[in-house]
């Protein structure tokens, strides 16, 4: 199998180190709890007036690399491996990608080591990348190819109102992938 | 049509740059001229002793993003898009990535525009890329799957003993792909 895992908020806490980093830095601003997100994107919830804000969080020097793997995730990864599947972590960069885009592979080098990032394919479009199962956090995932992976979805507060796709609590149950549904 | 560029000797010109690089910064050492390469990587003509002075210069902060685009190539790509295809750039990056993977992103915003950046693929394993052709001057493009394009030879001095697939000498004539072998 070639299972293709996404990275923000599959492997890496993303919605997680923004509300820390939110918080820490403007504690006066209103926040929104992960349980209460309600869409993917962090730029579809927070108030307009706050998206500049918002998005200098994100977008700054070193937040890619500081994030906090997702408990289970890295064990995961490793275990798959080890069972013989081929897996790669395929992950879209920021549209401002000039700190991201580095600091994805440094990030994957830092919790996995060097090899694995050579396992990185970095797209905006996954659609294009072969696979037998996306694991991926986004609800909707655009692209101009009719993907050949089953889109897995990983469970977020704001995916949970798609209910026609297989979903992934923990990436520490991948084998329920095996069993066909 | 889905066309994957690769980037290095196809858009960018990476054996130029090193050669131009090499000889400014090392006159005194011995160079090998681009029509006497044969070796797809430069790592396998140079000689052993100076590999890590080689490898210096080309994995350098600010090589890549120096590189002169290949002569009608630029201009080649915004025709096949105007024409109504699909165009990705669909590069591997170094092994020493670390200063490679940005500028890439940038190379392709100066010459190009930064919508282009979203049509970056980055990845070591090309064949997970679906596409219909992908234009590489890589003789041998190894991965795990078998791959969905025609691989079409973007000629070079190194890829000429390879004689049973079809061979692109400026990125110009792109349209004899429409022409099936």
């Amino acid at each position: 199998m070639i299972i293709l895992l996404d990275m923000d908020d599959v492997l890496a806490s993303f919605e997680g180190g923004f509300l820390d980093k939110w918080r820490a830095e403007y504690p006066d601003k209103p926040y929104i709890a992960l349980e209460d997100r309600t869409t993917f994107g962090l730029d579809k919830q927070y108030p307009e007036e706050l998206l500049d804000l918002v998005r200098s969080v994100y977008n700054a020097s070193g937040f890619c690399k500081s994030l906090k793997p997702i408990p289970g995730s890295l064990e995961a990864v490793l275990e798959i491996k080890q069972e013989g599947h081929d897996v790669f972590i395929c992950t879209a960069p920021l549209s401002h990608y000039e700190n991201c885009v580095l600091e994805k592979y440094e990030w994957v080098e830092q919790h996995l080591g060097r090899e694995w990032a050579k396992k990185i394919i970095l797209t905006k479009d996954k659609t294009l990348v072969r696979g037998d199962y996306l694991i991926d956090d986004n609800p909707n995932i655009k692209g101009i190819a009719v993907p050949s992976w089953e889109h897995i979805v990983f469970d977020m507060p704001y995916n949970r109102s798609v209910t026609d796709k297989r979903r992934l609590k923990s990436l520490k149950d991948w084998k329920s992938l095996l069993v066909k549904a």
